[in-house]
């Protein structure tokens, strides 16, 4: 066991655990292999699962059937790093500056995992006997969209059994405000592949003849958005949940301001769907983006081609209570209607996460099945973060997506608590990505006394 | 002097000249040394002009002033060869299989250069004492749309001067039938840049408040073709001159099927503007072409980021008698209209080329600039390639682009005969190029009573 979290930090985030890239095979089984060893470390019992693609990192602390379990979920994996020259110091090659540490991965995930980690590590030093039984579940393929991790629930629910989830994934508004975030966005995403001419063709000797797929791929891919900003798919809108008013007021309480998200984003005006503001959009609407478009010639200079083919990656982020495969099934299928018969088009089978929601306890819109225990969860880490933030912690809805929570929740029956340790300044998924050692500090403290006070029940 | 044209075109073609991609300079230098060689061989003075790019080969016979003079223009660079892995023996190792000699730039422009150069070698052997002054030109940058030749022209006018210019740039149908181009399009060609966020983003955590680049640029590029398949900019089709009757007449003379083109193009359905039938449409007809398109992630699986930035390169081909500047300005105007305020555009400087005509002995539209020696030399190839290819050419305007065409006659003053050598089945600008050693072989024998007959003026 590493005493020193930033030390233990440094050494996971060096490993370059890529899991969207079989060359980074090697990088993926050293940050499992230094996971494990650490939980090893902790006194737990860990067992490592095979799946068809990267294994699950499965551990446990048994005790009494009374006492009260959770499961604490991590992923090992991180996102790809690329376009590499635009970090600062290198994505796999952990620098502290700046009271941040900079790396690929070091907010996304494996900042919040050491975080648990060290508390859990000085706790059961104060306390070996401490009545709280703890499973771990590390897995390695979220930043691909868990696609082993269903089925691994289903295979192993028996061991799974606990009274609540704990997930430290998602983000929260600087270092000062604590979020606890009482609803992810779901995903469809697949690829949309439009070919026409068998090869490329010369622009010139062909040109006027034929459909250009990459004039086909943008008609079909601007026919998704109307001019209101809204998706432009039938029925897209039709399960979308309201915001309640406790989650305005909550909203209300963000610290950061509209001129300063956009000075933060870079962009010269912000670009919402109608029926949203900026705020509201990333939390409570649904979204269709482009996450990576191309075809034809892409190098320096330019080419005079038709190309053979273009691509475009396409996901859906789903608010409740949308439906992944509802979403997918009806933009796959404007997709194929809305092409154009002087071309083909091929779209893949859809990654899919439902959307998901909790609610804190006094608020509007409870779920019916939310248990008690998870209730009494949200009050002890509310003490656990005000006394160690100084604040409250707002309760609120957040944009990303964490498909493995609905998951959690439709097989084993278990509710997440979602305890956001990432700031936006941390460029999650982007280029200089980083983890803010203040929060790391103080984020230990507060789930020492959260692992204290859950052990009461 | 290699006198087997088959070994020299292998030489030639194993010169990488890629004129696109600055780590081809190698290459390009052997190419040009090549040709040079050749041309000194043959008995040519020659000297290599520099230009900011790639130098230029001029070379001369001289002789008596009065004799007939003819220019014979080529360039020693080709495409690039991406996407590698398509072609089936490397792009830069010429291999002869099928009556066809494979590589890049066999068929354009290297083997009609040694058609040529193969021509005069036996001509000249045969009568060394041939009244024809002849000058050559061949350069570096016609792939990259000859931005230095203009500047060298207007430079060097004076030793230009010839009553014809004499190119083998263009297409003909099948290696029975050859076609005289009687007009190219022109070119208009710039790369739009889309830029949002200051950095890629997380699409869960930021999606939603911000306008995706690659939505944006969709948008702008879907903007530029109308429902009706013809471009919709402005001003686009104003000066287009109409398809004249014998022009009609001629393609009726064409031996392609519609069905044996759309086999060959490999495309569920033809797609022209409406006005044009696919054969009309790449001849008559101007065109907006996507030759490029990328933003986000472009590797395997899937990275869900909002890019921070998304490209297109964009080239129209012009007909008589647009101009490229003004249908530059047009669609590059059209392109900063429509782009909406949540993103900024950034169009780069156009590159451009008018399009050309000039019109055969006893047909409607002869320019009135036409000299009566032209006419002739019309009349000299019509019974040279009647004389090897058993037919008669056809006489057909052409979709592909040679700016330099425009700009001799702008400059020098001088009307080019374009003699196509290369077909469809060639693969030009594309994988697996190759260049038809029947052709070369029927070809070498009309040049040789081209040049005979042209030397009597």
């Amino acid at each position: 066991m590493i005493h020193d979290p930033i030390e233990a930090l440094t050494n996971y985030v060096r490993c370059p655990s890529v899991s969207a890239d079989s060359s980074y095979a090697d990088g993926l089984n050293a940050a499992r292999e230094f996971a494990a060893r650490q939980l090893q470390d902790l006194g737990f019992e860990v067992d490592i699962i095979k799946t068809p693609k990267h294994p699950i990192i499965f551990a446990e602390r048994g005790g009494d059937p009374s006492w009260p379990c959770v499961l604490i979920y991590g992923h090992y994996d991180v996102q790809p790093a690329d376009p590499f020259e635009l970090w600062d110091s290198p994505a796999f090659e952990p620098r502290v500056r700046d009271s941040r540490i900079f790396g690929r991965g070091s907010a996304d995930n494996k900042g919040p995992q050491i975080v648990h980690m060290t508390a859990l590590g000085r706790v059961l030093t104060k306390y070996p006997e401490l009545p709280l039984r703890i499973k771990y579940l590390i897995e390695g393929e979220e930043e691909i969209g868990s696609p082993s991790f269903k089925g691994f629930l289903n295979e192993h629910k028996d061991r799974l059994a606990a009274d609540m989830v704990l997930v430290s994934d998602t983000g929260s508004p600087s270092p000062e405000q604590i979020v606890v975030t009482t609803g992810l966005r779901g995903l469809a995403g697949f690829e949309v592949k439009v070919r026409g001419p068998k090869s490329d063709l010369h622009s010139g000797v062909h040109g006027g003849a034929v459909m250009n797929p990459l004039q086909a791929l943008m008609q079909i891919c601007s026919s998704l958005h109307g001019p209101d900003g809204r998706v432009n798919v039938p029925g897209f809108y039709d399960d979308v949940l309201p915001v309640f008013q406790w989650e305005q007021d909550e909203l209300a309480r963000m610290p950061t301001t509209l001129e300063e998200y956009k000075d933060f984003l870079g962009v010269p005006e912000f670009h919402s769907a109608d029926g949203y503001t900026p705020f509201e959009a990333l939390r409570f609407g649904p979204t269709l983006e482009f996450n990576g478009v191309g075809g034809g010639y892409q190098g320096e200079g330019k080419k005079t081609v038709i190309p053979s083919e273009a691509f475009a990656k396409i996901s859906c982020r789903l608010v409740p209570n949308q439906k992944g495969r509802d979403i997918a099934e009806l933009v796959m299928k404007a997709i194929r209607d809305r092409c154009p018969p002087s071309v083909t088009v091929e779209v893949s089978d859809p990654e899919m996460g439902d959307p998901y929601l909790v609610v804190p306890p006094g608020h509007e819109n409870t779920p019916a099945d939310q248990s008690p225990f998870f209730a009494r969860a949200f009050t002890h880490a509310e003490k656990a973060i005000k006394g160690s933030f100084g604040t409250k912690p707002i309760y609120l809805r957040e944009g990303g997506s964490i498909p493995i929570i609905s998951d959690l929740k439709e097989v084993v029956g278990l509710d997440s608590l979602l305890i956001g340790l990432f700031t936006p300044e941390d460029n999650l998924h982007a280029p200089n990505e980083s983890f803010h050692l203040g929060i790391l500090e103080k984020a230990i403290s507060a789930f020492e006394e959260f692992f204290v006070d859950l052990a009461s029940g």
